[in-house]
């Protein structure tokens, strides 16, 4: 199936591509792609910003996208602890403000003036901080200045890593949706697990979540992670709960092949296995993903 | 099937929503739908342009999505006789330039900041202008004079209708091959009727194309209709040379399953008939639509 043709406006039949996308390759094989360039943004702004809670979180998205024209590329939701566990586990990091803030949002906007759009954010953000939507915010002052912010950002994982490690959950919700469903989230992983340190972290541009349970600092790394299984259970029955999504970003792969059948509405699923049926009747392709045998 | 979540991120199964989008009723029927929302742009800037030929529309495009940073929403070509026949046959429509040209381009950008745009785009104009990219601009002023630019794109198919009526092609091409994919179509349709006008317009920036030719305004209607099927076929043949759509926007239904069956690739045929198959083993969605019965 060649699908390299790269036009813009294509309407004769069914949409094969987005089939093939998506599919870990339980349908076919894709071998080539056609890619879609834009014109390089000739300025950017990036921001971190910290403040109380997701919901101010969540106030200053909405903000930010009306007051830059929708041109927000980058808006990252982190708890204090994710920073704290960067800061103690990753060399060359520093916190850029004075003190310690519940939250923080890294943000980044892109447009060919950087002025008009520096102006329009400080803007944005003085307002929101005289109206107590943001605590405080850092401005990146010279590229080194942005590496710095989104080193904080990007070192997360590593940071848990070494922190011992965490159980996690690839989530989204709604946008509307993403503050409740982080409080709840975490009373719940703090129910279930009492000791483990709740790191949920995420795009929350996209509603999507890293909501991930670190170890705690002592005790046992065995019987933390035991845990784990009931805690997926847990958190995706939530996840449920607000529509959302057990699997934003990374897909199900063989993982979570049995948390899809569990998941997935029986429509969804049934339309799902006549699909791979009538594609790969043999059942060669990637098997055993996404799909669980029956 | 409850496709309304609306999340942004969902990588649970395949991607069953855009299978059902496009098939024009044959797999299913869609029932409600979840809509996204953007900002509105604050600021808006619309530009009727002359110029000489396709390929200076083309170049010109590039220059200004780069100088836009691709905030361009709007880049519609068409060519002077399109000007003609709405001026003849639209009350109320006026050409704003004092001569003719062979060719425009309408073209609106959005974005935060009007004065900020408008000096980008006047900038890019005023150099296109000096390297004889452009010939003319006219830069809206005002609303009216902005629904003035439109009226005189938008009323393009009723003059058409009014003219005695035209065969319509409605094809898309990669954009870099517009210029040489009319040029090489005009010949074309003016090989096979001679006494044919050629009205070739359309939405450039997605690379799709109305190429219709108007009946002459005097003559034989009958017999000149009676030549669409010889000029589709020519048409739709020169389309495939250059791997383009002969259904950029308006879709198979069942006018074009015959051309449909001639044109696809007998791969991605054959996967339509082994979807539609699966999903609708009795044939009761929209029968005799897309795929033609066999």
């Amino acid at each position: 199936l060649d699908g390299l043709s790269g036009l813009r406006k294509d309407n004769t039949g069914y949409d094969l591509r987005d089939l093939f996308i998506g599919a870990e390759g339980t349908l076919g094989v894709i071998t080539a792609a056609t890619v879609k360039l834009f014109p390089l943004p000739r300025a950017r702004v990036t921001v971190l910003v910290s403040l109380r809670d997701p919901e101010a979180a969540v106030e200053l998205l909405s903000r930010l996208r009306a007051a830059s024209s929708d041109r927000l590329v980058t808006f990252e939701l982190m708890p204090r602890i994710a920073i704290d566990l960067v800061l103690q586990h990753i060399p060359n990091t520093a916190d850029p403000f004075a003190a310690p803030h519940p939250w923080y949002v890294l943000l980044e906007a892109t447009a060919q003036h950087a002025d008009a759009l520096q102006e329009d954010i400080a803007r944005a953000l003085a307002l929101a901080q005289e109206q107590d939507v943001i605590r405080d915010a850092a401005l990146a002052q010279s590229e080194s200045q942005r590496e710095m912010f989104w080193r904080l950002r990007e070192s997360v994982p590593e940071a848990q890593t070494r922190a011992g490690g965490s159980i996690k959950h690839d989530v989204s919700v709604a946008i509307s949706d993403i503050a409740a469903f982080i409080r709840r989230g975490t009373a719940l992983c703090l129910q279930q697990i009492p000791e483990g340190r709740v790191v949920c972290y995420g795009h929350l541009g996209d509603g999507s979540l890293h909501f991930n349970v670190n170890a705690p600092e002592h005790g046992d790394r065995n019987a933390f992670f035991a845990q784990a299984p009931a805690l997926n259970r847990a958190m995706h029955d939530l996840t449920r709960e607000y529509r959302g999504s057990i699997s934003a970003e990374h897909g199900i792969g063989q993982l979570k092949t049995q948390e899809l059948a569990r998941y997935k509405h029986p429509v969804a699923l049934s339309l799902m296995q006549t699909l791979k049926k009538a594609l790969d009747p043999n059942g060669v392709m990637n098997p055993g993903k996404v799909i669980a045998a029956r």
